[in-house]
Order: C-alpha cells, then structure tokens, then sequence
C-alpha cells in the first residue's frame, strides 16, 4: 500500500532526480507525481515515479524517474477495442537503463532481478539506454526496465496511455493499485 | 535557399542551446538536425531547428530549438484522409517562447512581427510559455510562435508529423523547402 510518507519522500526524490536532468515541472505537475508500486508494496525495487505532461486520444508524453536499482516489472500493452496496443518509445534523459525484450538472452545481463518476484520475469533481452539512446516497443510486447546504479530520468512517448489495462506477467501486481495516496 | 554554411553554423548553434536545456542527442540524431526556413532566405528571423526523435504512423516527437527572435510561421495542419489534422503539444524546456492561436487579440503582444511578411500573421491570441510550461493545439488550428530574447527549446508531442502537408498563410513559403543542404 502506497502510504502518504513513503508517497512524500518519493516525490521529494524525484524532483531531485528531474533536476538533474534539466527537467521543470509546473507546480500543478509537482501535485501530480505518481508513484507506481502497483499493490506489491515493495516501491524502492518493483516501482517507478511517473509525471504525465499530455496524454489525449491521440498521443501520451511523460517523464518516468527510477531511482537506482528500480525495476518497472514485466508486462505488455494489449490491444483496446480494435486499436492495436500501445506502442511506446523509451528515451533516456540522464542516468542509464536497463531494458528487456524478447529476443535472444543476453549472456551477461547487468539487471538485478527482484529475486521474491524471480519466476514473472521472462524476457532477458538487454537493450541499455544512455543519455540520448532511445527504443520503441512495439504493441502487445512484453518488456520490463531497471535503472542503473545512480537512477534514471527517461521520456516516454506514446500512443495514448492506458495504464490499467496493461497485462503484468506477475498476477500479485494491480495495474490500477493507486498512484497517489489520496 | 539553405546553404551548408548557414546550416553547419546553425547546426553548431543548435547544439550549444541544446547542451544549455540539458538535452543529450546521439551521434546519429546530430547528423540529422534540420534547419526549417521554409525557402524565404531568412533563417534568423523565419526559421527553426529540429530534432525528430521519432516519427511513427501512430505518435511523433521533436526537439525544437529556436534562436532569440526567430519565428516560426503562421500555418495549421489540416485532415490527412479520413485523419484530423494533427494535434501537437509544445512543451518549453529551455527560455522562453510566444506562442499565437486565434482568439481576443492580446493588447500588448511581445513578439516582433518580421515586417515583410507582415500580412500573413493573421492570429494574435498570446500564450507566453516559460520552462514547464504546455500548450496543445487543436486539429486545423493556425498558429504561429516566436523565442524570447534568450532563444528557446520546445519539446513537441503530436500525432504523426507531415510537414510537408502543412498549409502555411504566407503563399511565398514552401513547407517542403529542404532543411539540409544535402
């Protein structure tokens, strides 16, 4: 459960992290920080912060600040009625990502696996993202990311958002678990 | 006409706002700065710089950098088929920008209108945009902007981009007009 303390202190540190990207928010968008630790109540490994700028029926935008080590868990953008998925493209801003795909393992991956969570991560594809790097993720594809050792500041950009409709591999996790604790 | 010396130098003036908004761009994306001037020869004072950091059939998002002063023409994007034009979000991460939509004339606007192409601003609502400040234009809507005294970088969040489809108020403007010289 996602406490108005632990809500507090992730905010506060993520608007650290955001400065030193060179990100501003608007004081509206500093209320609006979310904290996405989707029910397992464990948010400093299986959790991310998100600040959403625009997200209409045609397009998403946010920010999405992982502190060190944080993991976004394993899941994949279905289809909504007869759109396909959401398709969505990762851009690091600052710090450095590891991100996983399906596609042949990678020998010596440099993300840590949540180990209590170990069986709903499937896909060891490593794709990692510096300042400046970016991938897409095509709709319906299964994928999961971990910040390195000092964090990561990253830019999303999407087709429009739907975030509890998303499908987690791990079926502890609540997609729609509240992001803010009020 | 762009030459490569206008365009290697404002390509080189393009980076250094860039470095000053903390944006990092790959190798690959400083290759392919673009440098809009919409054939009207007056890059400085019409004119803008682009980094296209993707651009699918379902999303699209830019960098745009503009010098102090420089303006962005008056156009609207108009239906693509069965699609409404495009609708696009400008985000200022980086000095300051004028922005104009159709509405109440501001009384005291503080762009500079560049003279010879005076008739073909036509829209003269201002939203002034300061770091962490957005704006989203509507479909079809015209709209014009120009940077403040310190330039200014603008993220830009849309549906797919067509520039080339563009309609532009001013008839002497060639929204296919190259943006690099090669």
């Amino acid at each position: 459960m996602l406490t108005k303390d632990i809500y507090l202190s992730h905010c506060a540190r993520t608007l650290r992290y955001l400065e030193r990207a060179g990100v501003v928010l608007s004081e509206k968008e500093k209320e609006a920080i979310e904290v996405a630790e989707y029910g397992l109540g464990i948010p400093d490994r299986i959790g991310l912060q998100l600040v959403v700028y625009v997200n209409t029926e045609r397009y998403c935008a946010k920010e999405l600040v992982l502190f060190p080590g944080q993991t976004c868990p394993e899941h994949r953008h279905p289809p909504v009625g007869s759109e396909p998925g959401k398709q969505e493209t990762f851009r690091c801003r600052w710090g450095k990502v590891y991100l996983y795909v399906p596609g042949e393992k990678t020998p010596h991956m440099h993300a840590s696996v949540p180990q209590e969570r170990r069986d709903f991560f499937t896909v060891w594809h490593e794709v990692v993202l510096l300042p400046g790097d970016q991938y897409t993720i095509p709709p319906d594809t299964l994928h999961w990311f971990q910040a390195g050792e000092e964090g990561a500041v990253v830019s999303e950009f999407s087709s429009p958002s739907r975030d509890a409709l998303d499908v987690y591999t791990d079926p502890l996790i609540r997609p729609d678990a509240p992001r803010q604790p009020w």
